[in-house]
């Protein structure tokens, strides 16, 4: 009887050892700037279940502080990757230029966006190469026993310091360096799967599907002749000669996807991916009581609320005075997030703010619309809280983002370049007016909130599932490590059709001989 | 203040009616046999969350009773199509010529069933379409207004009535008449994914990569020449003459399927799969008194578990002596389910029972290894409870199922046409004395239990989901509706190849025109 109660008291505590790991120890390599802000969220969930983390940060990081009560940091030289200054400059020279309408000048600046990258990567071999040569750093890592090592692969140093220390891999994952998550390790037949940037839907026309194939090619190329090379000479540098770097991608234990189907249009997927489209989304908090007196005086109009995002915090003269026109022209009250000169044209229904709580503002049920840059994560918010987007879709990721929202019938989109008041005011109109917007918005909404787990406690558990048991290769093919030959069946095809041909030629041969046999004896009968 | 608080209870309230379908209508088309033991786990789990549940069964049927206090039933006219006679004739005379070793007479038995299996689809045709000329029948199923319909996609009549009700269409799958339910789906490159019953794995050597493109090729054509035309000149019957059986199948808005990534090799998959297996699994209950006294009395050598599974309750005679002489010389007691004759070797270790709570003893702390057959269900439960397997695999999936956990290092099979005492004796002793098998099974296990939702709950959530939104379409790629020349590119990359001749061309014409010009200029100026 006793030895039951044993039995019992040590299969529950088992059971307790394999459903939690006390106090893990996680390494962090994340990405500056806004990838900081969704790696962010991971951490302090991860914190709040009581592990230890680590985060690795330049000294001249940009957002990524030395000294939080979520994580201990070590902190790496600087390394001049992320360069703030130059990313507002870069976009306000954009805009303007997107105004201008001078193709010319978009070249050029897209030139230098090019050479600008190029120097980045420089700098970021020059990072991944010392840090593997600080010994001490690297045995002190080594030391610590991390039970996983989370990164962002969007740049490729995370990844080979992960490959390097020999840790299990979890990736937070929208892009790798290549091209969307996916493309990585998830069959995707390019006749119904749109590439990035293609702002095409999942239901393609001839054409289209012509544009989306030339469009595969060509990153095909770009991937081929200018990053594997590139990738390739650091990975051999910091892994050894022998190692691939798209296998050290393909091999990652698991990818938390910042993205779901409601969001995504649906595609073949891998056991290893765990979508958490949306994991940053909260319910609202109560707004401060100016903002909540100013939403309330809108009354039965409602509000919209404006922001573009991070880095756009201001716009060209006549493009801010067209907005603020349209405005003005609503019954609606709005709340634009605005750093730059106060447009002329601005009606009495607008609040200007250099800083708005967005989520709170997003999930008031006062509030009608919300335009956009169509960055993930604003695209996600308005997902969550059903708000319905206006969206202008400059660079990235954006337009493709607001595309994916248009083909659900939940958004409409403004060209930057050649908007006004008109054409602004007639789609807000249009997304304020026609109930249908704010009907899908709300459905994609249901959907999204409806799953069987948060997609932030869903991100944790599997994170830590990794670490209970030290990866999760059973959720992973081995096919990446297949040459393309034999991945695609050449190989076989190839040996299957030279036997059939074998065949062929010797029955064929053989008849002939026989034929010929038979010919001959009947002329000899005949002579005979 | 007051009008707050009132929206913040109409918010609770909405969310509650998203969250839960009270007492929604549920419409099942069951497959009888070891088939209907699955659903009817689905169904106790539905019916346990206040659902209506209609069942709809053939007045012959096998094991779908008439009244139970889950369902509703709606008893159709016998068809004839599940026999139980046959089919355990059919396993008692495949035995014996397994035994026996003859091949011609394993051929005839073979061609016996196929024939049997002709005849059991012209009875599911005649059933079929004497449901749809039952007006009264179909008209009632339309006034229900059922949510949600739900089948087992290894016969197609269930598919078609589902299609014909215009019903959100559930699976309860892990078999499709063409195939294993993947197939119709998702993709499935068949150089790392071995075709169904090829006993392979995801590693292939070259020569098992042929064999599993030519297994791949049979499989084609006998879906395209033999199953094809049959399941669609029924379909056109039922559902009318535009509509595709195949695109019906691959259309359904979400496939409960009986597996999971510990059991099932790592492969691509698709949105609307929701990976359900050991979904029947329970912790074990405690033994009757008797049968624990027995288990107990093993001691420290514990016990061996031997089940054969539904139709399997006795075996030939001298395979049957075999077994029991080889449990006879170990020093575990050994618990066997069997109906027929006792062995004459039989040992004191051994007790035969008619019937086994199989369940509560592969739980049991005292079991160390599972004799079976290799069924789904068991070798789920041999996973759940961490009990390595010793497997037979006769006929169907069963060698499948087995060769998958022999890939794990969890089982040991034995050739039933040629085993003897000595080779089965040898057989057990390796899985009981070398611990490799108890550990990787229980590392699957631990694998297996370690998910964020019960595999149960998660297929009732994903059910209760569909019956919310009247479907899951954004879960679904609609790319089966594209003709396979489409869905495979091969129209955009010959007219991209056309394109790219037709430049080649020109440019060539154009120079060809040019030179020749050139060339005539200079003779005419020579002869000048």
């Amino acid at each position: 009887m006793i030895r039951g109660k044993v039995l019992a008291c040590a299969l529950v505590l088992a059971s307790l050892l394999v459903t939690s790991v006390q106090g893990g120890n996680i390494l962090v390599f994340p990405v500056d700037g806004s990838h900081w802000i969704n790696m962010k969220f991971l951490i302090e969930a991860l914190f709040a279940r009581g592990h230890n983390i680590t985060v690795i940060r330049a000294a001249d990081s940009w957002y990524i502080e030395k000294t939080s009560p979520l994580y201990t940091s070590i902190t790496i030289q600087s390394t001049g990757m992320f360069d703030e200054v130059y990313m507002k400059t870069y976009i306000n020279r954009l805009l303007e230029i997107l105004r201008q309408g001078s193709t010319f000048a978009r070249l050029k600046l897209e030139k230098e966006v090019w050479d600008k990258a190029v120097e980045m990567f420089d700098k970021e071999k020059e990072m991944m190469i010392s840090i593997i040569e600080d010994q001490q750093l690297i045995q002190s890592l080594k030391d610590t026993k991390y039970d996983v090592y989370l990164t962002d692969p969007v740049l490729i140093s995370g990844i080979l310091l992960g490959h390097y220390l020999k840790l299990p891999l979890v990736f937070n994952v929208r892009w790798t360096v290549q091209s969307e998550g996916h493309y990585a390790i998830a069959p995707s037949p390019i006749s119904y799967i749109p590439l990035p940037m293609s702002e095409l839907s999942d239901h393609m026309s001839f054409f289209q599907r012509v544009y989306n194939v030339i469009l595969y090619f060509v990153t095909e190329l770009q991937i081929s002749y200018f990053l594997a090379p590139n990738y390739n000479a650091l990975c051999h540098r910091v892994c050894g000669p022998e190692v691939n770097y798209f296998e050290i991608v393909q091999g990652a234990d698991l990818w938390l996807f910042r993205g779901d189907f409601v969001f995504e249009f649906p595609r073949p997927t891998m056991p290893n991916i765990v979508y958490m489209g949306g994991f940053q989304c909260k319910p609202p908090k109560p707004l401060p009581e100016d903002l909540e007196d100013f939403v309330q005086s809108s009354g039965e109009h409602g509000i919209i609320v404006m922001s573009m995002g991070t880095f756009i915090d201001s716009l060209p003269h006549d493009a801010a005075n067209a907005v603020a026109e349209a405005f003005a022209e609503l019954p609606q009250k709005v709340i634009w997030r605005y750093k730059g000169e106060k447009p002329s044209t601005l009606g009495n229904n607008t609040l200007l703010l250099d800083w708005i709580p967005q989520n709170d503002l997003l999930g008031h049920p006062k509030t009608r619309a919300f335009v956009a840059h169509g960055g993930t994560n604003g695209v996600q918010e308005a997902i969550y809280h059903g708000v319905p987007l206006i969206g202008f879709g400059l660079i990235w990721d954006q337009p493709d983002n607001l595309s994916k929202m248009r083909a659900r019938g939940a958004a409409k989109t403004v060209d930057f370049a050649t908007m006004d008041k008109n054409s602004f005011l007639q789609t807000l109109k249009e997304v304020l007016y026609d109930p249908s917007y704010q009907e899908n918005m709300q459905r994609l909404s249901r959907l999204h909130r409806d799953a069987p787990i948060k997609p932030l406690d869903n991100a944790v558990f599997w994170t830590e599932f990794v670490m209970r048991h030290g990866g999760a290769p059973h959720l992973r093919t081995e096919s990446y490590k297949m040459p393309w030959y034999a991945y695609h069946s050449v190989d076989v095809m190839l040996f299957l059709l030279a036997v059939l041909l074998l065949i062929v030629f010797t029955t064929y041969a053989v008849i002939r001989y026989f034929c010929c046999r038979l010919c001959m004896r009947r002329k000899t009968t005949k002579r005979e």
